[in-house]
């Protein structure tokens, strides 16, 4: 049995935080905080782990990184288990988990590359409030119940209010056009598939649901797309994918559904009839289990069973 | 200055409804209530428009019908003004309205052929509660009502949760694996633009927002793609559309800005960049208005004023 060390900024010192029934005193996260750990994962932002990931490499850590902080590094294997653990070489120690929205797409997409050469992903997301924090789960909770009530909305930092509405995603808008996030989608998805030329066509759209990022996918083939049966059948034997794919009983993936599950759900799998290279599908997952804290721990036992 | 008959099903007679401060009473609709009718709006489903229409055509009322009744009926133009009110010709007396995701995609798309050939439109949208009726926007706030106050969910036809929620659009699904709603977008848009050989991919998705349907486009040309910069001028010249495209402030069309707003916003006009022929933008427009009530408008005052 090892034992569990919860590290935070000052701010949460002294804080209790339970695992299996047991209370755990959280500790100010600090240079020499790593001294004795075996595995270290990251979920703090980029600043955080930049500043303090390498104290925990000196003291020998094996480090999981959550944030955005080295996915860009090419030293940095980045990992979406099902697709690509074998990224990961015995000499590396840190290793980073990818942007939410591209593990989700990645898990549901990579099988389909048995049945042929991806060409061209086109994605729409429709992403969930925990991708922008507890923070940003709460103004959603409390922005509904102030419209619900009627009572005066509380302060937000978003442009625009949230409840009963969406909003492109609110990160910084690069010079081409693209915010943060769909510049990380198209990056990371190409590092991962170790596709650098892949084409990827990607809109990331906020919309008033808590925990879940749903994504309308449409997969264009270098040739033509495989068969609809073939590929609902593949994608059902695929690890980290559920197909829920019911056309009589109008039955397809929803946030709710996906919520709570490690599985990716995916579903309205069929040909895109204005492209006979393509298929479309729509996709579910839990943005802080699969998105987020599931990858970061599948990754962990991987590089721990090697 | 003309009169005003408000007819309805045989549930709703004996109402009132105001129209500019006055009451007016709800009279049953029937085969002889269209005598002396000049202009006959129909909003009432397929079936119900299947039974009456006929009778006001009898009646030499002009009719415009928002129903689903008559779309596809080569004989019967379906028209959004600002893309094709010139199909509509001195003998037509009835005019179909389209449906509301194709209205709000072709006044924000339309434009554009101005500077280029169409090739291929991808659409996926983040429909509102209002298309599907009074009752579903009730049934949203109610559920949300529930979940914010803990209390039982009310009863629902729909086969998942809404608060919270989102799921692909509840109509039946054809054998191509496409809902009814998709295959309205994808034949009406063709018919509109007179383009029967235009290519589209779409994917129909209903989001918790009350009124205002929003869709990613992705639009390709048969050529290279017109300069973004171009075509955000275009678009803030074109009647109908609103540009809301500031990059610097992440200020983009959101359905509550939309909402009782007669123009379709547009933003996010960026460069597709997997794909030099194309562009991608963010479109917003009010269902209950330009989506229904306000086109229906505007083609009656198209046609009494040719």
């Amino acid at each position: 049995m090892g034992c569990l060390k919860l590290l935070a900024s000052e701010r949460s010192v002294g804080k209790l935080a339970k695992f299996r029934g047991e209370d755990f005193c959280i500790e100010e996260a600090k240079a020499d905080s790593f001294e004795g750990v075996d595995v270290a994962f990251f979920s703090a932002g980029a600043s955080r782990s930049k500043l303090l990931v390498p104290f925990a490499l000196q003291a020998r850590a094996l480090v999981i990184d959550n944030s955005s902080a080295f996915r860009t590094d090419p030293a940095v294997p980045l990992v979406v288990p099902e697709v690509n653990a074998d990224s990961i070489r015995p000499e590396n120690r840190l290793i980073a988990v990818p942007n939410c929205s591209a593990i989700i797409l990645l898990t549901a997409v990579n099988p389909l590359r048995k049945l042929g050469t991806l060409d061209r992903l086109i994605v729409s997301t429709y992403q969930s409030a925990s991708g922008g924090g507890a923070g940003m789960m709460r103004l959603l909770e409390e922005e509904t119940k102030a419209v619900v009530l009627g009572t005066e909305l509380p302060e937000s930092p978003l442009g625009t209010r949230y409840a009963y509405n969406l909003f492109s995603h609110n990160t910084p808008i690069n010079e081409f056009g693209y915010n943060e996030e769909e510049a990380k989608v198209i990056f990371e998805s190409r590092k991962i598939l170790s596709m650098p030329e892949l084409r990827l066509n990607v809109t990331c759209v906020r919309v008033p649901v808590l925990r879940a990022h749903t994504e309308t996918v449409t997969v264009e083939f270098s040739g033509p797309a495989p068969d609809v049966d073939e590929v609902r059948n593949l994608l059902a034997s695929s690890p980290g994918v559920r197909v829920v794919d019911d056309r009589e009983a109008n039955r397809f993936p929803t946030p709710l559904d996906a919520s709570g599950q490690d599985d990716v759900l995916v579903g309205r799998i069929r040909q895109d009839l204005s492209n006979p290279n393509a298929l479309c599908m729509l996709v579910s997952g839990d943005q802080l289990l699969k998105g987020a804290a599931l990858n970061a721990l599948q990754i962990a036992e991987h590089v721990l069973k090697c």
